[in-house]
Formats: C-alpha cells, sequence, structure tokens
C-alpha cells in the first residue's frame, strides 16, 4: 500500500511490530513470531512462545488483545507434547489477557510454534525505535544471555541454576515493564523496542539509527543471566555469530573489555527485555518504578550525539 | 479467556475466523493460513495464497484491512522464486486494499507462504455459519475441483484449459461476492462460509451442524471447473480421502449419483467460493445481485429442517 495513511508503521522499519490507524483513539498493533523448541519441557516451551510473541506489543507501548496460533508438527509428535505446548502457550496468554482466536497447523520437519498477536495502543502514544535524543538513558529491563545457555542446554553441558534463571526470565511477560514505564509522567519514555533475535547490539543499533544518534553502552553494566559468561565459549549459537558479523562494522568497542562480555552482547534473545531510552530528568524515577514493580531494571548507557559509529560499548 | 465477553467467535467453534469486539461499532475478524505451493508458477502462487487468506474474513461478512506474511522456506530456494511470491502477495493484498504490516520468515524442507489477516466487521452483522433456516436457499459462487485439478498438475496431467480455469478461480478475490451479499437488505443472508480445505461437504456440514439444520444439496446443481470431471480418476488428493471418510457419515448421497460428482463434493479447495444460506424470499435477488456483479454464482440447494444426516445430496 503505497499511500495508505492508516498505516502508521509497517514493514519497511526495523520496528518490532505494525501499527494501523483504525480511528482518532485506536491503532492496531500486530506482529508474529514462531520457533523451533529452546528448552526441553514442552508446557514451558508453549508458555515462553506465547511471552515472546506478545512482547513486541508491549514495546511498542501496547496492549496485547488478540492471538491466532501458529503450529508446525512432525507426523509422528507424541499427542501429549502437542497437547502441552498448546496449554503452555493458552496459559501464558491468559497470564497476559488475550484471547486466543484460532489458528494454524502444518506438517513440518520439526516442531514450531509461535502465535500473530494483535495488540491496541493510542495512536498518538507509540513507542517508535525512532524517539531516542542525545542525553537519554537507556535502560534494560532482562539480564542477556538466553542464546547461548539455550545453545549449553542443547548440548547438555548448561547447570540447572543457568537453566533455572534463563527459564523464568523467557517467561517473564514484558507487561509488568510496560505497564511502569506507562505510568510514568508523559514524553518520560522516548523510545523502546525488545531485545530478541539480533542480540542487544543488533536492537540497540537499530533504535540509534532510527534515532539519528548514537548509543553508549557501558559493558559492565549490561546485566548477564547468572552461568552465562562462563558458558560462553563452545555455545555461542549461529544467531551469535551472524549477529556479531552483521552488526559489528556498526559498534566502536573500548579496548581491553572481556570478549566473553562482547559475545554475550551478540547474543540472540528469545523472550528478552525491553531496552528503553528515557529523558535523562526521568530516568532514576522510571528506574525506581521498573525496581518497585519487580522489574530487575538497569541503566546500562546512554544516547549521545551521532558519532560515526551507531554504537560505543565502552 | 473463559469468560471474555468481547470474544464473539473463537477457535472453538468451526467459523472460518475469530471475531473480538473492540467497541459498539466494531470487531476485529482474524484468520491465519499458510499452505505449500499448488501451481508452478511463484507469483501466482504468492497471489493465491493471499486470495485464499483474505477469502476468511469476507466469508465473515468483513473487510480486510492488514496482513503479516508467514512464509518457510528451503535454505537454497533460489531468491528471484522467493521474490516472485511475495510479490504475488502484494499484488493481491494490494487489489484488496490490505496493508502488509510485517511477517515472520523460517527455514523450512519446503515452501510455504501465507498470511495472517485482520479485517473489521460491524459486531451485529457478522454472517456466521450458525444462522441457516430450514427453506433457505443454498448459493455457491464458484466452481469446485481446485484439489483434483492441482494434483493432476503436479504429476503432469491436467490440461492446460483445466489448469487456466483453476487458476483463474482462485485468484479471484472473494470480495466483488461479499459486496454484492452486503448490498442486499438486511436479513437476506443468514449464514456465509468459505469453501476451502473441508471441501463442499465438509463445510456444508459444519453449517448445518452450527445452524440446527440439515442442507439439501442437488449434485448435478453444483459448478464443476471445466475438465475437473475427467480428471477425478487418479488425481483425488489425500485430503479429498480424509474429507470422504471424515464428513462422508454425515452424509446421505441419493442412489445413481455419479461416483466422479460425489468425489468432487469432498474436494478439498483452496480460495473456494462462498457458500450462503440465503432467505428463500430474498434468493432470486440475491444470485441476481451476484451475477450482475460478474460473479458466477449457481444454486445448489436449500436448508431443510433437521433430517437424521447433516447434508442429503439428491
Amino acid at each position: 500500500m503505497p499511500s495508505d495513511d492508516r498505516v502508521l508503521i509497517d514493514y519497511r522499519t526495523s520496528d518490532d511490530a505494525g501499527v494501523y490507524r483504525l480511528d482518532g483513539e485506536r491503532a492496531l498493533v500486530q506482529t508474529v513470531d514462531f520457533f523451533t523448541p529452546i528448552v526441553d519441557d514442552p508446557f514451558v516451551y508453549g508458555q515462553i512462545a506465547a511471552a515472546n510473541a506478545v512482547s513486541d506489543v508491549y514495546a511498542m507501548g501496547g496492549r496485547p488483545l488478540t492471538a491466532l496460533a501458529i503450529a508446525g508438527f512432525p507426523k509422528d509428535v507424541e499427542p501429549a507434547v502437542l497437547k502441552a505446548i498448546f496449554r503452555g502457550g493458552a496459559v501464558k496468554l491468559r497470564e497476559a489477557g488475550v484471547a486466543l482466536l484460532g489458528g494454524h497447523t502444518v506438517q513440518d520437519q520439526e516442531i514450531k510454534f509461535g502465535y500473530a498477536v494483535t495488540g491496541e495502543v493510542p495512536p498518538g502514544r507509540v513507542w517508535s525505535n525512532a524517539g531516542a535524543r542525545p542525553g537519554d538513558e537507556l535502560l534494560l529491563t532482562k539480564p542477556i544471555g538466553t542464546g547461548v545457555i539455550a545453545t549449553a542446554l542443547k548440548f547438555g553441558r548448561a547447570p540447572a541454576a543457568a537453566i533455572d534463571a534463563a527459564q523464568a526470565s523467557m517467561l517473564e511477560l514484558n507487561r509488568t515493564a510496560a505497564d511502569a514505564l506507562r505510568g510514568l509522567p508523559e514524553g518520560t519514555v522516548h523510545a523502546c523496542t525488545d531485545v530478541t533475535g539480533f542480540g542487544l547490539i543488533g536492537h540497540a543499533s537499530e533504535v540509534a539509527s532510527a534515532s539519528g544518534c548514537s548509543l553508549e553502552i557501558e559493558a559492565l553494566a549490561v546485566p548477564l543471566l547468572p552461568g552465562a559468561l562462563d558458558l560462553v565459549e563452545g555455545n555461542v549459537p549461529g544467531g551469535g555469530r551472524t549477529n556479531a558479523s552483521h552488526f559489528g562494522p556498526r559498534v566502536s568497542y573500548a579496548r581491553g573489555l572481556d570478549s566473553r562480555v562482547v559475545q554475550l552482547l551478540s547474543d540472540p534473545q528469545t523472550s528478552g527485555g525491553l531496552l528503553v531510552a528515557v529523558a535523562s530528568a526521568g530516568a532514576a524515577r522510571a528506574e525506581a518504578a521498573l525496581r518497585e514493580a519487580g522489574v530487575p531494571a538497569a541503566r546500562i548507557g546512554r544516547a549521545v550525539p551521532a558519532a560515526g559509529p551507531l554504537l560505543l560499548v565502552i
């Protein structure tokens, strides 16, 4: 649709979801995501797939309303496994207040599961990637490292504590964080995205690019899942290497950084946290509001005037 | 969502799409469908996938607004093929006035393509499966036989004329038919569905079941795609056999019917037509309105008081 003025955000930007204006008060926020299992327990996998799919709506400042299930399954999959996946998804959707309206299942070589999710947002209240301004503080609402830990898990190399922490983080809806941010004075949140497949540096560089500024990230301030640092070696997933080579050229890394931390900054996340640019005057209040709501938010850097690289990791 | 009164229709009924009330004037109609190629030309395949996906919205009386693409592709697929599929889909969505907001692509063993589609409908104007009443006339807006012809095409057994007619039919949006039906006096359309994977007997028996009546279908009145009858033997797809065995027990077939026609009544359709139950007093007008709009609608039977079988094929 070349000139449809109801399309506020579509696939041509790097935002988390598309936004379509229904009328003056209401716009739809829409997103779709599905993926192969990243944990062993099908019930947990279904829950994570749902938490991950609705996250894009929260990242745009919206409230998710409805979902359509999308599933691929091999012919010989155990019915109990299927049932557990769908049940996990349903439980998490219910927690998010989302109605499951339908879905589509196809035969596939491997299991795939996820949702197309629709939410609503007032058209003037969309949190895009494009609003960060020099001086803004950057908050991250979940620790990173789910990609490395899931890879270690696949090869039987992850300690139980790391698995438990990663699963608990992936199961957490970004709703609590989004609600806390929405409760802040208007104009506090300048930009928001969720950290998923492109890793922290990928999504941060998209915010920088869309906002026409650079982001400075303090490597040591970025929260890591327990166990992630020790697992980096030998467990970097393919997506992590792709992110590092694709986004790396846009990043300037300070000398002397721990190479394991650098690799985690490219680690693809599933159901990752929100990366938020907030007005510096409101940063302390935003951080306090998140923490009061039980969200382990960390200040991980700031927006700075456009430098050569999109990201400066210090 | 056990008690969400905004859910007007969800996955627990056999309707074509879910319906979610946003407010007094507006409900969302949502559906998702994707499938493997059924024609050789990737550009045509993309168009058919789009026409098929938006059809469920028309079948509920809605107007489609937005779409999210869903795609699976082998690693080694030619980029030109991919591009042609997406371009075909985009062309058809534009024809339907639908904005493409985003999508998700995964690696797959085979090509799969389709859309999650969202439309809107006034909450009191939803055409469900459940409204047919004894005495209603049944109209079908497209001929059947796409499953048999696509199977023959796959094995190089379909004449060009049959392929061309099937493709032209699958490419046709059900919008023209839905618009013509919406233009009829209120209360004329009692029930509506589109004929897709379950075949005519599958979708007709769902209407009968949801409406608490039986449907009588005149086998010789059902329009067939040119060439379909001659191709039945040896080209019944797996889905056709599944439909026949699954829905067959609900159907009473008159003696002496052409067994090829009986098989076509179970033929799974892609981007099939609308099956509409209209008040008998408005049937002639409905048929005329459809034909004036260029839709080759046929009267194929009527609703009758609940008999033992859901369908009586005469």
